[in-house]
């Protein structure tokens, strides 16, 4: 592996099974389950061009860097963009991954239309109205709209996709109502569902979806909840497959 | 309770812990789950005035009759909506069960508008195009979209509701997408969401939903999954209190 320069603040973690390494700052943004859940939730079989709009540390592109051709990361935060650039470089994949700092709402100056298979997208979650706001300014707009909205993620990866390419993205239950109709505006259908559960018997916490760029409407596929912990309060085999 | 004439092939059945009784006819349609889980699914805390858009044979008037003050139900189809008729009567519900027969696709025709605060519909489930149609003409019309579409039926409860009435459905979850945008285009907000499954681990084959007329986008609550079977094959509590 490559040597890279950390910044004050800087850790180097670990990516699981997958032998990889991420930088991270605790005073940016680390990634989270919902990043790890969302990167397995495609299927990548006859995939080949991805794009990770709002990329934050690199860790999706990371992930599924063995499942696609190429990975296009775009991320609005300089220093977390720059972070994810660093990582790419320390896994050696700066072939197939390429990071770029820039404004997904406007996508125009970034990519050339219809010209991904794949979007993937874990966007802030919380309309700016709602909740207390972090006060770290990267934390914050990770989790708030500050930056995007879901009306902009949903249209920013609608200009990326081929005809019958795939959004998967990772959002609150609260808001799935939402998401359908942003999703219908832009002609993407919703095909695969699955809500994420703490434990069984709770309420889901994240819903992880599939849609379909001029897909037909209908024969939406709802999975059986993706329980995180069991009765021993560990990691299930669902989640733990994913990082042992 | 009133003594009724029965027509040949019709029986009475008991509605379970209701102490009710309905007439069914086995060659037409018989009530099922789906019936009884919609009908428990809505609170009816501060409701007063329930249309039941296509109510067959009257199960969920005679299952919630103690919860609404007043519940019209319209049914299409004349020998069912006899039966229903009937089945109010034996059971002393003429004053607050009114059954009207009519087409609710030209509900103008038979309410005045917003002027329900709870709709139900356990409508046909699937597209004409889909899936095997039965024999028998009347299960046939429950079961596909032979007379109210998906868009018909929401138009329907939308004229009907007051603003920030509520329209209680269950459907299948493969049509999740459609419903919400259709739900949507009639200014109705999807606010409580429940997927059924067979059991634990299957994939839900019902879902139960609430939407409010006139409601602001987002907060939705999605419940946790209800479950049918247990491992021994019998009912959960969570099905069995509806029954016994």
């Amino acid at each position: 592996m490559a040597t890279i320069n950390l910044r004050p603040e800087e850790r180097i973690d670990s990516l699981g099974k997958s032998g990889r390494q991420i930088i991270q700052n605790q005073e940016e943004f680390c990634f989270s389950l919902d990043a790890v859940l969302l990167a397995h939730f495609p299927r990548y079989g006859r995939c080949c061009r991805v794009l990770d709009l709002g990329t934050g540390t690199g860790v999706m592109p990371l992930l599924i860097a063995d499942q696609a051709a190429h990975i296009e990361a775009v991320e609005l935060n300089t220093a977390m963009a720059d972070m994810a650039a660093r990582s790419v470089a320390l896994n050696g994949l700066t072939e197939r991954i390429v990071v770029r700092q820039g404004d997904y709402r406007e996508i125009e100056n970034l990519y050339p239309p219809e010209s991904f298979d794949l979007v993937l997208s874990n966007p802030p979650y919380r309309p700016v109205a709602h909740g207390q706001v972090n006060s770290r300014p990267g934390v914050a707009r990770a989790r708030h709209e500050f930056t995007a909205t879901l009306a902009q993620t949903v249209r920013a990866a609608r200009y990326a996709l081929r005809f019958h390419g795939r959004l998967a993205m990772v959002h609150l239950p609260e808001r799935l109502g939402e998401i359908i109709v942003a999703l219908a505006t832009n002609q993407l259908a919703v095909k695969r569902l699955q809500f994420v559960q703490a434990r069984a018997e709770q309420v889901p916490n994240m819903v992880l979806l599939e849609a379909v760029a001029g897909g037909a409407p209908g024969g939406l596929q709802v999975l059986p909840p993706l329980i995180v912990y069991g009765v021993d309060g560990a990691y299930t085999p669902q989640v733990l497959r994913y990082y042992q």
